[in-house]
């Protein structure tokens, strides 16, 4: 799989987003990663083979507490991706702001013709 | 699935993102869109209902001709959760610009020695 179908694939769960933005404030043992989850270790090594593996975190070599730490340069790409649809975006909601400020105008006017 | 797994799921494909590429530059028909990728429609339509089920495309109303336009808002959440990780990805390339600039330092302080 190419590394962007990879990063896409390993933020497509909530889990794992949220094991990312507990490791945005500093690097942590998997036992302190797991307690939030109430979810097995198993459970948990799982999802971190899937980041790992996405490039989106790393792991310490110390034998006994192999801390892992956030790896956020995959993230780049995805942004740099999704930036190109960002005037699609926007221009949606424009076309929304134009509708309401037509749909305020008419009922404007009906209030007029009722009074 | 929450929106956001879902947006990134749909995106976690090349084929997807490329048919949304091809979306941005306007609406069109299914057999106009599968014309570059050498897949058949079977293929192509079970890509557009994954997109369709995510919110990231529309289709028309017309029998004959059900055009696909590309709706990007939920690409606007995806871009706001993986904007918070900038500051993190902007970080390891300072410490990458710090590590070169001090290898070239010594690289500089080797030649010195040298001549």
């Amino acid at each position: 799989m190419d590394q962007l179908s990879t990063t896409f694939a390993a933020l497509a769960d909530p889990t794992r987003r949220a094991i990312l933005a507990r490791l945005a404030s500093g690097e942590t043992s998997v036992t302190e990663l797991a307690k939030p989850f109430n979810m097995s270790l198993p459970a948990i090594s799982k999802h971190l083979k899937v980041l790992e593996r996405a490039g989106l975190i790393a792991r310490g070599r110390e034998a006994q507490w192999r801390p892992c730490r956030l790896e956020a340069r995959p993230l780049e790409e995805a942004t740099a991706w999704l930036e190109r649809y960002r005037e699609f975006w926007e221009a949606s909601y424009q076309r929304l702001d134009a509708l309401l400020d037509e749909l305020k105008a008419q009922e404007k006017k009906r209030g007029r013709k009722k009074s």
